[in-house]
């Protein structure tokens, strides 16, 4: 017979709050105290919400960041595929303007032999979400229980599903608490909210995509940055390799932006074509999915392989694939017409003849709430149809009258103070204005 | 017919809570609205808490420090005792080990001519409170009704309550939310509990002892100092008087600790004896209370009018008065005998010869909790009778074997641990050492 195990030393809320209060580093077991008494409701809201905002604050070490994301990991089910041979990736993006990047690099990795078990959130606020992109594909069923998610992604090596109640409720939780309490905004806090769900996954490798721009949630490069660094270390030292790319999101990502509008320009890019930007982004994100994935001695060998993947018809095949096994209609993958269609269309057209200086890019990702595309409040529901194809992108040329954005709508209104909000979001200039590169930097693995 | 009043500006919480998180400043509006919303439920504990945390560690400018107080003093009845002609003053201290001066000051100041409406609360952690040491006179009653508390303070000049449901409730609800959430240390909000009670009272002017040393809750002079400026220019910008002395809390005040102890040593004072240290901060509060309170041209000629009302036997006969108005027996007054005893007494000596250099004032007060003369957790009950006499204070000579201290109690098992806690809070050194100063500074009106 064992021993019976010392008892636990009790750690109290109300210690913990005063320790970050005054700036002290909280141990593990604080922590995972804090986390476990409050996913288990036995530590009520007001002083979580007090120790929120101290951590607010305060901030957190690397160790302390750790240590809460380990914690909100192990509050639920922690998947396990170790029964599928190939590497698990995930690719995970902290929200933009027209990024529909998950929707390329699912099939287009697991084409490769990368297994991708993807769970991901839906739009709130300016930034477009890739479960409602999935949804407006008919039939797509996003709300998979775990033993089909499994199934599907050792026939296809890839599949795509929502937030289960069983993985990292205390995340859940706390998330819902910090969007009332003015708490969301701290990189620890987000870095531990990002990693436990993505850890939760059952991967071996992430690959970050973190958005830096006026359309970002980040606005500077160094808060990116600062983010980055710290999901990267974190994952590593929870042992996943991890890398983070800090990429532009001071325009919008393409041309379209609104959900069926995006699962075309998806298409569009599985076959080889599309817009640069878009194209160039999801095969540097590829590339680094397939090396993490085994499958590429280098990031730029999987760049390679990922263009050839398009060529030859086998990523676009493999979207197809995992269309049909989550009940979506697959011809609306080949004819856009099955996909919904806005009722009407209206054009905006340049003031005067220059060059695209810049874009309010939070502002049209604004816009396409407005028209019904994405939601303000948890609870509201989206209009898959309406949208906005952008005709010109920063530095491009425009003459006076030519045509800046098409708006796909259902209501007339709402049209109506689109088309104002987004005269207000172009500015253009006499001259040819410089670029913002497309990738401003890359964080681990280097 | 007046025109419609445009409609109030809608203040939402998590605004407010966003703005001082990021260390703005906020509007009387904004805090009115947080405050009022809290009190009458509108606001949950949660929210509230997150914005108490961003006030700790960001903190607030003097208006809203001043916009805080103002609010809490409106949540609930203001007093208004305009018809009594004399100037109303109270007297409030931070709290410490052995402070009973406003039992000998409502009585005195109230022989001058001052009206005193003290409003006071009770003893918590290592430090006394006054309601408790009132009820440990046979019969005394601090729960009166406000219409009797008006009586009283008309036929008597001085009365002493507890805190009604009707003042400042939403100190009372903020109180609570802060003494579990960790934000109960920040000088803005310990400023606006007190302003806030204390102004409620109807006053014109208010004498504050600010406790500094190690038995106070500003344990260094700049903090109590902080504070006291706080208090003041909240209290004048409010259109009171306001005058804070920093006083000593190195070491207990008086020589006895314990509720039924202390009113014997009350009686001593103001009988023209006791100890040296607690009947000089007596003269020295009162000197500003007589003269705020307009009945002495200076602060000395108040203290000269105040030894002259304790050598007649006024003031003494003025705290009797009150005690049988709020229902006390008289006889306890001028017969020990009659209030509440300890069944026995154990001394502690002196281990060697030498001189006091330091004794550990937050110990000894908890030495008296510990022997159940005060309270851990708000719900437990005191026993009157048991405390600690001091024999000798900082500076004393002592030789070995001298008496230090002598307990009153009624458990054996608590005598010794407190013999053990009073043991280890002695320091003799083979020299003399220097005393510190019992006042330190004088804030405001100087």
């Amino acid at each position: 017979m064992n021993p019976p195990s010392p008892p636990a030393q009790i750690i109290r809320a109300i210690d913990v709050i005063r320790k970050k209060r005054d700036g002290g580093e909280l141990s593990r077991h604080e922590i995972d105290s804090l986390v476990n008494a409050y996913t288990a409701g036995d530590i009520p809201d007001y002083q979580v919400s007090a120790w929120l905002m101290a951590v607010v604050l305060r901030g957190m070490t690397r160790p302390e960041t750790a240590a809460l994301t380990d914690a909100m990991l192990h509050s639920g089910d922690v998947l396990d595929f170790s029964s599928i041979s190939a590497r698990k990736v995930d690719k995970h993006s902290t929200g933009g303007v027209g990024d529909k990047t998950s929707l390329v690099l699912a099939p287009l990795a697991a084409a490769a032999g990368v297994a991708v078990p993807m769970i991901s959130g839906r739009g709130l606020g300016h930034t477009g979400g890739t479960l409602d992109k999935l949804e407006a594909i008919p039939g797509f069923n996003v709300n998979l229980p775990v033993a089909q998610f499994r199934r599907i992604l050792e026939t296809c090596g890839c599949a795509m599903i929502g937030q289960t109640a069983e993985i990292a409720p205390a995340d859940r939780k706390l998330y819902a608490l910090r969007d009332v309490t003015g708490t969301v905004e701290s990189p620890y806090l987000i870095c531990a909210s990002i990693m436990s769900k993505k850890l939760a996954e059952g991967i071996d490798a992430l690959v970050l995509d973190v958005k830096t721009g006026s359309g970002a949630f980040m606005k500077t490069e160094d808060d990116a940055a600062f983010l980055a660094e710290l999901m990267v270390e974190t994952g590593e030292r929870m042992g996943k390799e991890v890398v983070a790319l800090i990429t532009d999101m001071d325009q919008p990502l393409g041309s379209m932006i609104g959900n069926a509008l995006e699962v075309v320009e998806v298409v569009e890019i599985l076959r080889g074509q599309g817009p640069e930007d878009l194209r160039r982004l999801c095969l540097e994100l590829a590339g680094w999915m397939l090396h993490l994935g085994g499958v590429s001695a280098t990031v730029e060998d999987g760049k390679r392989q990922s263009e050839k993947l398009i060529s030859s018809g086998k990523a676009l095949a493999k979207f197809r694939q995992m269309v049909e096994l989550q009940g979506g209609d697959p011809r609306a993958i080949d004819d856009p017409g099955k996909l919904p269609q806005a009722q009407h269309t209206m054009t905006i057209s340049s003031p005067r003849g220059g060059y695209l200086a810049s874009l309010k890019c939070e502002q049209i990702g604004t816009a396409c709430v407005v028209l019904g595309g994405g939601r303000e409040r948890k609870e509201d529901s989206v209009d898959p149809a309406v949208g906005i194809v952008l005709h010109k992108k920063i530095g491009d040329a425009v003459s006076s009258g030519e045509r800046l954005a098409t708006i796909h709508y259902n209501s007339e209104a709402r049209a109506r103070r689109v088309g104002e909000l987004l005269e207000e979001s172009y500015q253009i200039a006499d001259s040819p204005v410089e670029k913002r590169p497309l990738i401003h930097r890359i964080i681990g693995h280097t």
